[in-house]
C-alpha cells in the first residue's frame, strides 16, 4: 500500500461497564492516504463500519483474485482517481457478535461510543477536515444500517453516507428468517438460550442454524433487551407469532420507518451511496428499494446515488470502494 | 369403488352475477358409502373443500402408487374400519383460482353458497343425519382455510371439521412470498396486471413465477378487493413495504387471530383435526401450531388431534382419508 | 372432445410369465379424431409412451387452466390446425414403475409387445395407414428413450418420432442422482432392497428419497437384471463407484451412443422432433443437443425439429400437442 | 501465539520458467511450536497443503468466533495436549488458481518442487526429524488430493498423511459440475477462454458460474493439459458428452483410483486421516469413503483414522488441528 494503517486501542469511557462485559478498550485503525506523511494538508474522513459478526482483522481477509478494500482504495487514491481520504475502520463487535451501532441497555453504547469518543479522538490525532461536510460513515449489512441510521440521529457530524446491502425494511429482511428459526428451535425445545449454550460450546458455526439463530439473539440484545438487558425474541419460538410490542421496538430501528422524523437530517446530506444485490438472501434489495424511495417522498433525490447489482449478500465488498471514490469528489473541499 | 360418487350441478342463486363472471352453475359430487343405496339409515356427513387452484376433477386425479383419495376412504368404509359416512365435494374455483371460502366483493359469495345452498341441497336430496353434531367440513391448504373459518361462523351447521397443511398464520405464510413476488414482478414494471395479461395469453405455469403470483392476485380478490372488486395487493410491489391497511384485510381472515372472537364456536365443536408438514413450503406447520395454540388458549383441548408430519406441501393427500376415518369416530350417533 | 377414446384390454402371449408377476393382460387406448366415425378415410398413427412411473389414467389427470394432452390435440384436429390422426396410447407398467420400452430379462419383453403385439393389433381394428411413412411414436421422459430406441431397432415399422425431455446422455441424466442415493442409502446399510421394502410397507413418496431410489431401483432391473432377474446397481451403494460393466450395460441403452450402429434406420425417418427444458432436473437438456449433435454426425438433419425451451422435466406435458400437429403434417398422405 | 511463523521465500529452479509465467520466487512459512528457539530438540514436520484457489495469506484469514488453524495448532502444542512439531505452509498457487501438487506441462513441476526443492530446504534451514517416519503432508480439498498423492509417489519422504474433504472419487466429484458447467457455458457460446477473458476483464467471482468454470479450466491445465499445455476440456462443452481420453487422464489422478499401484507406498504409512463432511458439494464424502475401501482392498486398515462428520466443504477448517494433534502423536519419535 502507499498509505498506511495505523492500528489503535483506545479507552471507552462509554463502554466501560457494558452489560455483555464486553472490554471498553477498542481497536481503532485509522488509514492515512499517500502524501499525508511530512505534509500539512487537512483530509475528509470517512467512517467505515462492520457487517455482523465483523471485526477489524476481517478487513485484512484476502481471498483469491481479489485484494482487501482497503488496498483497492489505496490504489485508487495512489494513481489520483479520487481525492485522498482519511479512513477509520470501526469496531462495534460484543459477544453476540455486534451492536447495530445503536444505544443498547442489552449490549451497551455503541452509538454513542462512535460519536463522542471516535470522532472526537480522530479529529485530534489526524489532519481531518473537522466538520460534517467532509465527514461521512460507510458500511454494509449491519454497517450499512450503522451508516444509515447515524447521520439521521447525529446530521451535526455526519454530512454523506454510503449503505451496501444496508439492513432496512425489516419485515422483509427479517421476517423469513424468524420463521425459518422457529423450525431450528424445534431442536432445542424452543429455547434459543438452549442454542446459545451449545454453540459456546463447541466449534462456531458447524451446524446449519448457527448464523441464523446467532443473528437473531444479537439482534434481539440490541434492539429488543429486556429490563434486565436479556434478549427479548419478537416471536413466539414455538409459533412464530409476532409479538407485536417486541417487534414495534426493532421496527423503530428501521431506517425506512425512521425517514420522515428525521426528514431534516437526511435533506442535509450532501451525498447518499445506496447499492445491493437483487439476490440478496435477506431481501435488502428490497430494503435498498425502500430506502430509496423513502427519500423520494421527503424531496432527497439529487445527493442520492441508487443501485441494484447483480449479486447476492456475500462476497460484495468490492462495492465499497466504488462508494469511497465517488464519496472522495463529494466530501473533498 | 364400493361405494359411489353422483356428479350433479347444482344452480347457485347466491353465485348469480358474481363479479368475475364464473359460471353460477357449478358442480357438486356426493359420495354415498357402501350400503347406502337401499337402506334407510341416516348418515353423517363430511364437506371437502379444495385447495388453492383446485377443481373437482383433482379428486379423480391418479398418480403412480397412490389411489386417489375417495377410493382409500371408500375402502376404509368397505372393510368397515370406520363407520360409513356421506362425502360432499364441494367446487368453489373462480378465474383467480379459488374463492378462499369466504363471501367477497372480489369474487362472489363463495361462503354463502357454501353454507345455505350446498348444505339444504345435500340435507334435502340424502339420507343425512342433518344436524351439525353429524356434520363436519375438511380440507387442505385453501381448504383448510375453509374448514377452519366456516365452523367459526356457522357452528350451527358445522360441529367439527379437519384442517391438513390449512392457511394461517398470515404473516408466516404469505410474507416470504410476497417479497419473492416484488423480485418476480421486477419483469412486469411492477404490474401485476401485466403478469395476468401475460398468463392468460400463454400455457399456464410455464413461468416460474405463474404460481406465486397467481396464488397472490387471486387471495387479493378473496379478501382485498377494491371498492370496484379490483384486487388490491398488501404490499408495494416495487418494494415490499407492506401496506398495512390492505394487509390488515387479510388478518382478518387468520384462523389463528379469529380464534378469541369465536370461541365459543370453536368450544362448540366435537372433534377438530389439525395437521402439517414440517417442511410446509408456506410455514404452515407454524400456523398449524399457532392454530393449536390459540386453541388451548380459549381452553379448546380434549376434543383436538394435532399431528406435524415428514413433508411438505406438495403430495399429502393421504392425510386426507385418516382424518375421515377419526371424523367418522366422532360423528357418528 | 370431438374425437372419442375408446378403452381396450389386450391380452399380451410375450407378457405372459413375465418376471415381476406383472399382469399379461393390458390396457390399450385409442383415440380417433372427429371425423372417424362412419368414414372409410384412413389415418396415420402416433404411439405415445409414458414417462416412468406413469399410467395410462394420467393422461386424464387434470391440472388448473391446464387441460389434459388428448383434449388439446382433440382441439388442433377439431379445429383442422393439423390433419388428423388415431393416436394410441400404450401402457408398459411395472411393479418398480415402468419398462423403459425394452426386452428385458428383469421386467419383461415390452418392447417385443410393442412392436409385435400392440402395433398389428391396433391396425387390425382401425383405419390405419398400417405402414411406416405414416406411423409415428412420441413420449416424454423415459416415453421419449421408448419413442428414439424403437424406431432405431424397428425402422420397418417407425418412420417417425417425438422426444420430449427424453432420456439420453445417459452420463448427465443418471450418475449425478446415484451419487445423491448414496447418501439416501445410509439409513437402509446401503441396501436399495430394505429401502423397497419399507417403501411398499406404506404410502409411497412420503419420504425425499422415494422417487430417486424407485428410478434407480426401477432402470436397473430393465437395463442390468442379473442373471435370475434381479436389479443390480450400476454403482456401489456406499462408496458410489460406478461399476463399470453394469453400467456398460445401461450405457447401451443410450440413445445418444446408440445412433452411430442405428445410422440407416435414422437416415430413413421422416421427421424427428427433440425437445427439453434447459433446467431438465436430469440434464436432458443436455441429452437432447447431445442426440441431436449424434444425428449430425451420420448425416441428419433437415428432417430434425430441435427446440430447448424454458422449463424444467415437470409440468412441460404441454409439448407435446405442439410435436403432435407437427408430426401430423408430415405423416399425412 | 506461543510458537512462531517464519515467513520465507524460496527461489524454485524447478518452476522457473513454467507455462503460465508464474512467479518462481515462492513464498513458504514455517511454524515453529513453543519452546523451538534456543532449544536443542528435533521435531517431526507437517507440511500443510491448500485447496484450490487458496493463498498462504488465507491461513491468517480470521472470522467471527473461530481463530485460523496455525492459533488453534499452536494451542494445542503450548498446552502440551500433543507432542510439537515444525509445520510447513506450501505455497503452489497459478494463474489458474492451483496446481493440484502435480507436474503439469499445463502448469509447472509443482509435485517436484515441493519433494525436492522445500523439503530439502526444510531440513537444511530447521531442526526437524528428517526421515520418513517423522514427516507428514496434510491438506483439504485439492490440498488433501496433494496429501494423498505425494505419499504414494514418494513414499520414501512422507510416512503419514492427513486428507481433508479431499478430491477422490473423480466421477462424483466432477462430473455434476461439468453438466452445470455447459449450462453455464451458453453464455459464452461453449467456449471457456471467453468466460476466461470475461473474468480477468472485471472483479472475480461476481457472476454465478466463476467458481466453477475457474475450477474446471484450472483443473484441465494441470491434468489434460494439450501439447502446448492449453487445457482441454474433459466433456464436449456443447453437450456435456464426457471426452473420454481426456477424462482418463484426469482419472490418473484419482487417488481411489491409484491405490492399487501405490499398494507398498501406502502399506507403508504409519498414519493416515481421512475425513469429510456428509454434504460435501463435490460429494467428497463419498470419495472419503471410497478412498478408506480401496486402502482396506490392500490391506491398509489399523493405521486409518476414518470419520464422516456433520458438514460440508466450506467453513471445515477447524478439522484440520484435529487430525495435526492425532498425527503428532504418531510422528513423534
Amino acid at each position: 500500500m502507499d498509505g498506511r494503517i495505523d492500528e489503535h486501542e483506545i479507552e471507552s469511557a462509554l463502554l466501560a461497564g457494558n452489560p455483555l462485559g464486553d472490554s471498553h478498550r477498542r481497536p481503532l485503525w485509522v488509514y492515512t492516504p499517500p502524501g499525508y506523511d511530512g505534509g500539512s494538508r487537512r483530509y475528509p474522513v470517512v467512517y467505515l463500519l462492520l457487517g455482523f459478526t465483523g471485526r477489524l482483522e476481517a478487513w485484512r481477509n484476502r481471498g483469491p483474485y481479489r485484494e482487501p478494500v482497503p488496498e483497492t482504495i489505496d490504489g485508487v487514491f495512489a494513481r489520483e482517481e479520487a481525492p485522498p481520504m482519511i479512513l477509520v475502520f470501526v469496531d462495534a463487535w460484543t459477544a453476540y457478535g455486534g451492536s447495530q451501532y445503536v444505544d443498547s441497555a442489552g449490549t451497551g453504547r455503541y452509538h454513542s461510543y462512535l460519536c463522542e469518543e471516535v470522532v472526537p479522538w480522530v479529529d485530534a490525532h489526524y489532519r481531518t477536515l473537522a466538520a460534517r461536510e467532509h465527514r461521512a460513515i460507510a458500511g454494509k449489512s449491519s454497517g450499512g444500517l450503522g451508516a444509515m441510521i447515524t447521520p439521521m440521529l447525529r446530521p451535526d457530524l455526519f454530512g454523506a453516507f454510503a449503505t451496501h446491502s444496508g439492513d432496512s425494511l425489516s419485515e422483509a429482511q427479517y421476517l423469513p428468517h424468524f420463521f425459518a428459526a422457529v423450525r431450528d428451535l424445534r431442536a432445542y425445545d424452543g429455547d434459543i438460550f438452549r442454542w446459545w449454550d451449545d454453540f459456546r460450546s463447541r466449534v462456531a458455526f458447524t451446524k446449519q442454524e448457527d448464523l441464523r439463530l446467532l443473528e437473531i439473539l444479537g439482534v434481539s440484545a440490541c434492539f429488543s433487551p429486556g429490563a434486565d438487558g436479556t434478549p427479548e425474541l419478537p416471536f413466539d419460538p414455538r409459533t412464530g407469532a409476532i409479538r407485536e410490542e417486541v417487534w414495534a421496538r426493532w421496527l423503530r430501528w428501521d431506517p425506512v420507518r425512521m425517514v420522515p422524523e428525521h426528514a431534516d437530517a437526511l435533506r442535509s446530506q450532501r451525498a447518499i451511496w445506496i447499492d445491493a444485490g437483487v439476490r440478496d438472501e435477506w431481501f435488502l434489495d428490497l430494503g435498498a428499494t425502500a430506502f430509496r424511495e423513502a427519500l423520494t417522498g421527503i424531496g432527497v433525490d439529487s445527493t442520492v446515488h441508487f443501485e441494484l447489482f447483480d449479486g447476492g449478500h456475500v462476497g460484495v465488498e468490492y462495492r465499497q470502494p466504488l462508494a469511497l471514490a465517488w464519496l472522495a469528489e463529494r466530501l473533498s473541499p
